[in-house]
């Protein structure tokens, strides 16, 4: 039996179900599940993703049993619906739309009316009795063949759409300004035009032929997915080349056969703010392709229970039965033709992260989901939106006095952003690459503005609604979108805007702009931004937490997270100030205290700058008793507002020369501090030189050649314990070497570290419990891990250091390829956001070696991939203890760190490797240590 | 039953044998050995290595079962000589000697006479009615038994010792020079006034008991395993210092019982030259100590001959013994006691690399030995003496009508030296740092003198033999030495030697000097040196093989070498007449040209300039355009030279600033050139600046961004070997892709070269056989080798940057802490000379991971540890391939190759991994592949 390659559906039953999107499609699984559920759909058929990628792998051929499958299908939806494809009297009319595994909206082709020609056209006359209808569908399905399938399209970005300048050029010869205005016969005139439009340009015909224009749309959507824009959405999805998509095949109904028909689209909750209210638009008389792509502005959905309650009554109750079927939020398409209801596609509706955690979290009250469906629902980053900056609220009010408030649209992509706008996406590139806060400003947002809104801070269009292209796709990244401002004029060629009424004030490219995509205002200049309501609960205190509805998502996510993530979370913090912050996230403990940050600012850096200069020992020791006190003094602060969770604390990292001046009027002035000569200094600073410093002179390298500087840091972070503990506090001190590469330092530098803790214990009387570990950040380390783990009471990755030296890629060089390396998928990300797989290779090796020698190891990470969720995710799967990241990062971390250990369980049916930290009883073998010592 | 902790030896079984070197050292093994082979040895006893490790673990304390054993053993002797130890009638007489498992000569304590003291030398004056001899023997005791058990020793390097003085004055008093003409009354006066000095300088009695005595020497010896100079040999020999040292203790033989009694210290071949003749000296009316301290200078062996010829065939015919039972050149120790022959000492000889290389062959004709035995017994870098420089014969003989020859010494060391004298180690080793050539001048050499001696270029003594201290450990370095130059007087305190006779002309520290270890001549001046034998034969032309005895040899262990060794041995070249050189010293291909050396010099570096300052890539390619006649030429050059051996040629690697000229003038120089302005260049040059240039934007990732310079180089390779094939020769071209990190690095640029390769072939007709493949010098690359391996034709490891990345340890940079890394043994050697074992990790993930995808993939190695002996046994036993060196150290290399495999065929019993490297087959593969395309 041949393959079978087309799935049917329509009738009672189809031949799919919602679980085969990966052959199907979502749009054509979702299409057979509606058809099992007995929604009103119209018949049609699926090609599969197979197909796609036999398309692909066989130069763009098909399989030669798909032909006759396709024929099948098509007359199976003939004789349901009693029509016939090409027939002049009583034409079926088709849409052919792609749909892959997972959803990109926009980023392919559609194509619809299929088979009409001037002879069918009749038939649709005869059969409808509607001349202008007919004629319309006509038209569009001549210029939407014409763009798509022939590629007649405006070659460059400012240039006009050509159909649209005929469709203009008309409407300006009749004095019209609506297309609803044009009759039967303009557009009867218009379809020639366009045709003529084709030859002429193109030197080809518009093929009249219905079964070619079926292989035609059929190529053109199968080929759409190798097009620049869907690559891109891939890349920016992680959505890989080889799933390939589906072609949908589907009888047309028609939502502009007159005022009893219409068109919409709706979520079947509030995709921006995540409130569960039935949400969406609808135009009466136009097709689908008018709500989508912005050319007019639609009507909200609660007028259509005003014009039509029956049948929004219809569309709600449907609304109620896919939320109970699918159990998550639903986008869906439907069709009034001529007062009856047709849903065309349903799929998981996309929403902003603010919708997304709402949603999560109402869903689970409302008993639709479990905590754990919940917490897989929201992406971990998707809650930075909870946390993303709002407008400052009396700035705001000050500009709106000040009649800087422009107009006012959608509120498509809640949060607040101001920037330098400009009018299309090379130059909104361009300029956020040169490092400016960027707004693009369009009259409507298409596929091709994805790079260009990626780069942006915001978008601002004049047309279109709440489920426009540009709305869509804005809440998705999560930028904040204004849309459909109507009152807004844009003009791409002078490259300014203006709004209507406000005299002839216009705003120019690179001019500053604020949008308000939680309102829809638009205001002239910079508005600055302030804390999102989360914070002002957290930490401002500016807002209580009964205020806010967020904080309420936020904290319930947040509990749920904890109740299920099996990692730890640390926070990198050297200030107490951002401890405290760190601490309200939720942060478990410090994962990395960096200590030189503490070397800078007033005296301290004197001090230190003796320190290095000093030409002995002795000389050396003397400034580092002057540092002493203030380090003391730092670490008491942070152990107080740490409370008696663990604080990692790294011993000195950076090479020295970092300290010194170079400049020689700073050194002069050094010199003369010191009482050396310039010459002296300058002499010192030039030996201390290195060519890759990365490599150089620093780390345990200097505690190695200069061990009283380690011994001072220990006694300084020991004798800080020692005195929170006199006051009654808990502290657990966790002395971390850095950039050890063998064994032998780190034994070196956790004898120094030991002997200033005996010293503390004698002199203070306090029975210290603290820890020695190292940081795994020389691949050597991770190679020798057992050898490493003898020595260490923990290990920390600092995979900042580790990827640049796996890589042998020096951050600070690689803006030079790098980012080609990226775009070009020589790398398929930034391995210093998300942790390369070579890296991570490295990892694995310490993890295994390291608990090879000393089982219950305590093994983190505190390379900046700390907050990252993907490298979250890894952590967890290979048996970390804790991660380590910004304290803003900390709530992201919690949940990344939930969701990865639900998903190691779905996997691997079980919790993932390791249970319980066994932090405590490392500590209390330690401490037996110290005491036989 | 108590531990058996002292071994006895004498009569006719000993209780040890050879083969307990582990237990017994090897003076004590060779002892009982020598016993059991029924020489002539006074009889003795072995403290085992065990109660050292003891000794060490305890506190300084021995094992309880200790004491009664050694009193025990020292009955047996009392026994069998009929002596009794402490009595003063008839005394008993001992020394006590370390000896560890392997020879340390001269690190450790010896105490002679032991058991002497105001009553027991009355007895022995009793026992052999010689007064003087008995006094001369109890003033040897107190003042060694003063010095190495009491440390009563000079304090610096200038300080004369104490007891010297004391010996000096009394002869001054005398008026004589001779300690020979001091009468029994003055030596037992100066026994007394030793023991003053002693009691005026430390404080303490010298002990009178025999016994408190004996275990003062036992503590001595053991403790003096751990003095620093023992420690220092220890290093620089990789001895562990867990092996820990014996304690010989024998009854004493005397060689200064007048003139019929003597001592002496011979080899059984000449360990200098190793010429198979009875090599050594003695002195009459000496102890041992006067021989090998150099004090006195010894009569060479053959005078024996005509003093004693009864004796001297005695010593002959045991020699001969020797040489039988052990197959190996010996060093052994006599005495002869009024008349009659004692043997105290057999070891295996220490010996040049000349003389190793020499015995060695020679013992294979004498069938003594096999030829891989002779392989096992010359270690590879002692090869590198037999290519060593010797003096320019033309130079030398103008030295010497210049009056320049100085004096004329022992040839001790051979080979040729010049550099500038210093007078004690501490100056030398400091010169040396400062990179100064020096040449060590010391009276005598001591044990202390080890690091100047290490530091120096040669080392020229006025006292001591053939066997001195100076010429026994200059020949184990490999260092140039000429001894006994008895003309020579050397004043420490004004640092300046003059030649008897030669007026008042005086030689200052710091002046040159030159010395011919194989001549024994002292040349004032710097004489240039020039090419060894070997070089003259293989390269030279200069002299013919039959002329030289040495190239015999190494021709011989050459041939030896290629067929026993398993690795290939290229070379790393990039000049034709490097190739040439390579060749001749036996190179099998180029393992590593580098073609950014080619980039230099006259119109080059313009055009290279020209393409890196390129504003597009149209210029840039017309840049690359002038390059290319060059490249090709280059290329042309070297495969001629390689004649049909494989070449491997990397592709461009270090950054592009390393092309660009740094001062402003070279760049207005530029900017004129090119018609740039001198701000453009400037500011062209400083965009290139990189934080760390090491892991900056060079390697592959130059070829990446700029694929014409690949495809430049490829083609001009590929042409440079279409062009040679027309020529009637055979190329086999690899290139080479430098820093790849990940796969999908090497699969870009393998297809931009194959590129390259497809134009060529199509260009010039000729069907090229290449390869493509890639250095493993990036961790990420060694760790997912498997993916790497899928696009390479080859691997070859960059030891030097895979040592660098591995360890985050640059080596520019390394100079502030590698040394005092290696001093302080946090690191076990320098890892940039042998390769370090983590590195070695990743060596073996890569070999293995590589080979897990093609079983068959080519191997070698191509950084600078390609040469290095210890490196080449880790590459044969991980599998590699070859190893790829600079073309001087190809025979050693290929030596080492031998020895690798031998041992490990000793190991395992059968030959390593691999047996064939595959590379025909693999060439052959990509021949077909190549024909598919």
């Amino acid at each position: 039996m041949a393959k079978k390659l087309v799935y049917y559906f329509g009738g009672k039953k189809a031949d799919g179900k919602a679980e085969m999107k990966s052959l199907l499609g979502g749009k054509g699984a979702n299409l057979a599940e509606m058809v099992n559920l007995r929604l009103p759909v119209p018949p049609g058929f699926t090609i599969t993703t197979e197909v796609c990628t036999h398309f692909y792998k066989n130069n763009k051929k098909y399989p030669p049993e798909l032909k006759k499958q396709v024929q099948l299908s098509l007359k199976r939806v003939e004789k349901e619906l009693g029509v016939k494809f090409g027939d002049k009297n009583n034409p079926l009319l088709l849409s052919v739309r792609s749909g892959a595994r997972a959803s990109m909206p926009g980023m392919m082709d559609t194509i619809l009316n299929l088979g009409l020609n001037d002879e069918t056209v009749l038939g649709l006359i005869a059969k409808t009795g509607n001349e202008r209808f007919a004629y319309d569908s006509y038209r569009r399905f001549v210029q939407m063949y014409g763009d798509v399938v022939m590629d007649l399209k405006p070659r460059t970005e400012d240039e006009q759409d050509p159909f649209e300048v005929l469709l203009q050029n008309k409407k300006n010869s009749k004095g019209i300004t609506l297309d609803t205005d044009l009759t039967a016969q303009d557009l009867k005139e218009l379809v020639q035009e366009f045709k003529a439009e084709i030859k002429n340009k193109l030197g080809k015909d518009f093929p009249e032929n219905p079964e070619e224009q079926l292989w035609g749309a059929i190529g053109a959507v199968f080929s759409s997915w190798m097009n620049e824009r869907a690559i891109v959405y891939r890349k920016l999805n992680n959505i890989p080349a080889e799933w390939g998509t589906a072609v949908n095949i589907q009888s047309m109904v028609f939502g502009n056969m007159g005022i009893e028909s219409g068109t919409g689209v709706a979520f079947t909750r509030d995709a921006a703010s995540g409130e569960n209210i039935f949400y969406g638009e609808y135009l009466m008389d136009a097709q689908g392709e008018d709500v989508v792509a912005g050319i007019r502005t639609p009507l909200p959905i609660s007028k259509l229970n005003e014009q039509n309650p029956v049948l929004y009554k219809q569309l709600d109750n449907i609304r109620i039965k896919l939320e109970k079927h699918y159990k998550d939020m639903q986008d869906l398409e439907f069709t009034i033709q001529q007062g009856k209801l047709y849903i065309l596609q349903c799929r998981v509706g996309k929403r902003t992260g603010l919708a997304a955690a709402r949603i999560a979290v109402d869903m689970v009250k409302e008993k639709l989901i479990s905590e754990k469906e919940a917490l897989l629902r929201v992406e971990a980053d998707q809650l930075n939106q909870l946390l993303r900056p709002v407008f400052d609220m009396n700035e705001k009010r000050n500009a709106i006095k000040e009649g800087r408030l422009l107009t006012k649209g959608l509120n498509a992509g809640p949060g607040a952003a101001t920037g330098q706008i400009y009018f299309n996406a090379t130059d909104v590139v361009e300029a956020a690459e040169r490092g400016e806060k960027v707004i693009l400003v369009r009259i409507e947002t298409s596929p091709e503005d994805i790079k260009g809104m990626n780069a942006s801070e915001g978008i601002l269009t004049s047309r279109g609604g709440m489920t426009s292209h540009a709305a869509l796709v804005a809440r998705q990244m999560g930028k904040v979108c204004v849309a459909g401002c109507s009152a807004l004029e844009i003009d791409y060629a002078a490259r300014t805007m203006r709004v209507e009424g406000n005299g002839t004030a216009v705003i120019r490219e690179g001019e500053w702009i604020s949008i308000d995509g939680t309102t829809g205002e638009v205001l002239e200049g910079k508005v600055n931004t302030k804390d999102s309501e989360i914070l002002q609960v957290l930490l401002d205190g500016t807002m209580k937490p009964e205020e806010s509805e967020y904080f309420r998502v936020y904290d319930q996510l947040m509990k749920w997270s904890d109740k299920f993530r099996r990692l730890k979370i640390r926070t990198n913090a050297d200030q107490p100030d951002q401890c405290a912050n760190a601490v309200a996230f939720g942060a478990e403990g410090i994962g990395l205290c960096r200590t030189e940050h503490m070397f800078f600012g007033g005296d301290r850096i004197d001090a230190v700058r003796e320190m290095i200069l000093a030409d002995n020992k002795e000389e050396r020791e003397a400034a580092l008793e002057k540092i002493f006190p203030y380090q003391k003094e730092d670490f008491i602060g942070i152990f107080k507002e740490m409370g008696g969770r663990p604080v990692t604390v790294r011993t000195l990292d950076p090479p020295l020369h970092e300290f010194l001046p170079h400049s020689e009027i700073e050194q002069k002035d050094l010199a003369a501090k010191l009482g050396k000569t310039y010459e002296e200094v300058k002499a010192k600073v030039d030996s201390l030189h290195e060519f890759n410093p990365m490599m150089g002179h620093r780390g345990c390298r200097l505690g190695i050649v200069y061990p009283e500087i380690t011994y001072m840091q220990a006694r300084a972070i020991l004798e800080a314990a020692a005195e929170c503990i006199k006051q009654g506090l808990i502290v657990h001190p966790e002395i971390m070497i850095p950039l050890v590469g063998h064994y032998h330092e780190l034994e070196n530098q956790a004898k120094v570290v030991r002997e200033a803790g005996n010293r503390v214990i004698k002199e203070t009387g306090v029975n210290l419990d603290y820890l020695v570990g190292t940081m795994i950040e020389v691949p050597r380390a991770a190679l020798t891990a057992d050898q490493v783990a003898k020595y260490a009471d923990f290990f920390s990755f600092g995979t900042n250091d580790l990827t640049q030296l796996a890589m042998g890629l020096s951050r600070d060089d690689s803006g030079k390829f790098l980012p080609y390396y990226v775009s070009s998928e020589i790398l398929p990300y930034d391995p210093f956001v998300t942790i390369d797989s070579g890296v991570g290779e490295l990892v694995k090796i310490a993890v295994e070696k390291g608990r090879s020698e000393k089982p219950k190891l305590k093994i983190g990470i505190c390379g900046e991939h700390g907050g990252d969720p993907q490298t979250i995710g890894f952590c967890n799967s290979t048996g970390l203890d804790y991660v380590s990241c910004s304290p803003f990062r900390v709530p992201i971390a919690r949940l990344a760190a939930a969701r990865a250990a639900l998903l190691s369980e779905s996997r691997n049916g079980k919790p993932a490797a390791r249970k319980k930290p066994a932090a405590k009883k490392l500590i209390k073998k330690t401490a037996k240590k110290k005491t036989r010592r």
